[in-house]
């Protein structure tokens, strides 16, 4: 195998050779590739907002939307500098979900819809996908979806989202209270859970995941929102999150416990909260830096570098 | 401060706009640039290889300063990903410090010759300098300067460097407490300890480290062997490294212990155990990343976005 040639002791280069190995695995060839990498940012807006649970109000989520097609967000610089294409798929943004402490979210057929705009969003031929949200309010959404899933309710799942105070942080505890208890009836089925409590873009992101699997392309998540999203996929059955990567774990309260609880290892902790694939497009960069050193490294062979043991030429007896 | 005004919520980068404080403080401009980032890797050879305390004869350090030159490294690669130039500096291969259970590694004149090349080696017009070494036996002698400055023995900071089995790392442990009571009169003395027990490379990297912080330049450090090369100016006066990131914690044992007692929070923590610097190249990624969403990024006003509190303008009231 050619990571065990390289000039470099076995494994010193630590979670870069198992990026490499994990990215030649779902593609299917060796070396990987990194050509054709996407970002995808889906947009949605939440009726859960009139619960006054965000520090901003729900224009922002158009206004953002905006800005992402203008070139002015960080996801836009981002993207760039990790050399990533980037889409922005705002859902339905003049009509926000059912107010999720009332009704579900998302009916049945909406909820289907917006897997579907996720799953059709994918391109077959990409070699590595970014997932990513915008949508004010929904860290609430996913901090719900997450208390549905794991349980431990409102204490174990709010966090302060783009920035609530603690009065703010108290009402999310208690709408996400609220929700279990007006969806109790459904907490048995994990999508129903993500129509019941989540939102379009979050719908959108678990069906880019399930077309990145049927067409065996990696996926790097993103921060809460967007691991919430697919969290119901694992509840369904745990290897369906085996194509994805945790881009990073990000300072919202709860994201740190949810990939525990989906055994994912973030590979940046870096202390950022701001979504939009953020995270994910930092954490290619990484990836990248990992598939240069495979391809562009020498081998002991070419380089004329010794890889023999040191107990065949140094004295004392060396062990290793 | 136009961080502040970014189209984000306040501080949701996380250490990505700390980093561009940071390079601006030390710059002394904002905002801050990396067009100028060097990488400089120091080499060296150790006497301490005779006690078969590395798993790698030491030809190896002459024979991957080839590899360095040809292009064929790890961090030929990770320099080139991050947009920076590539300085390798031997110091005289040819002559192996002394072995440091018997004899101090380098005399005084030695030592201070080799702090003087590092020094040296700054460009004062550089923006960033990583650093990095490469020696056969140097992470026992950074273990041994290690237990020097902070105590705790061998048991306590050696690790298994590029790969020795139980049998070397138990070798290592015990050359490291040889050295320290060999060494014993000196243990007051951090320059001292650092011509005793560490090399010429170290003593390099921390001329380095001198020169990076009289031209206000600042530092990405890289593994244990780095970290503990300027462990000493620490020990002389705390604020000496404030110029310096850690760019990541590495697998070797002692590393996270030693950025604990140097107050520096690693940038990666990728399971790497290379040197060269490529952990240091590798975080410097993440610094371009920083700058990018710093330097492109709209403000509210040019885009549009409201950075109004949501209370004035959703229902019930909401908080901040």
């Amino acid at each position: 195998m050619r990571e065990d040639t390289l000039t470099k002791p076995p494994k010193s280069l630590g979670r870069l050779e198992e990026l490499v190995a994990f990215l030649a695995h779902w593609q299917g060839h060796a070396p990987p590739r990194l050509e054709r990498t996407e970002v995808l940012v889906f947009a949605g807006n939440h009726g859960v907002t009139a619960q006054g649970v965000s520090a901003y109000p729900a224009e922002v989520t158009v206004q953002m939307v905006a800005n992402f097609s203008a070139g002015g967000a960080a996801i836009n610089q981002l993207a760039r500098a990790a050399g990533a294409s980037l889409r922005v798929i705002p859902l339905a943004l003049e009509t926000p979900t059912a107010d999720f402490t009332a009704a579900p979210a998302l009916g049945e057929a909406e909820f289907i819809a917006a897997v579907a705009t996720g799953y059709d969003a994918v391109e077959p031929e990409s070699d590595l996908l970014c997932l990513g949200e915008m949508g004010i309010g929904n860290t609430t959404a996913a901090a719900a979806i997450a208390a549905a899933l794991f349980g431990g309710g409102g204490e174990r799942w709010a966090g302060r989202g783009t920035g609530v105070d603690d009065a703010g942080l108290a009402r999310k505890r208690d709408v996400i209270d609220h929700a279990l208890a007006r969806h109790a009836a459904i907490l048995h089925d994990p999508l129903r859970i993500a129509a019941a409590c989540g939102g379009r873009e979050l719908a959108a992101i678990l069906g880019a995941t399930l077309a990145a699997r049927r067409h065996a392309i990696p996926v790097l998540l993103d921060g809460f929102v967007c691991t919430s999203a697919v969290a119901p996929l694992y509840r369904l059955r745990t290897d369906t999150l085996a194509h994805a990567l945790a881009g990073h774990v990000s300072a919202e309260a709860g994201h740190r416990a949810l990939l525990d609880e989906l055994n994912l290892k973030p590979l940046l902790d870096l202390n950022m909260r701001l979504g939009e694939a953020s995270g994910g497009a930092t954490a290619l960069l990484i990836l990248r830096a990992a598939l240069a050193c495979h391809t562009g490294m020498a081998t002991f062979a070419e380089a004329g570098v010794s890889d023999k043991p040191a107990d065949e030429s140094a004295e004392p007896k060396a062990a290793g």
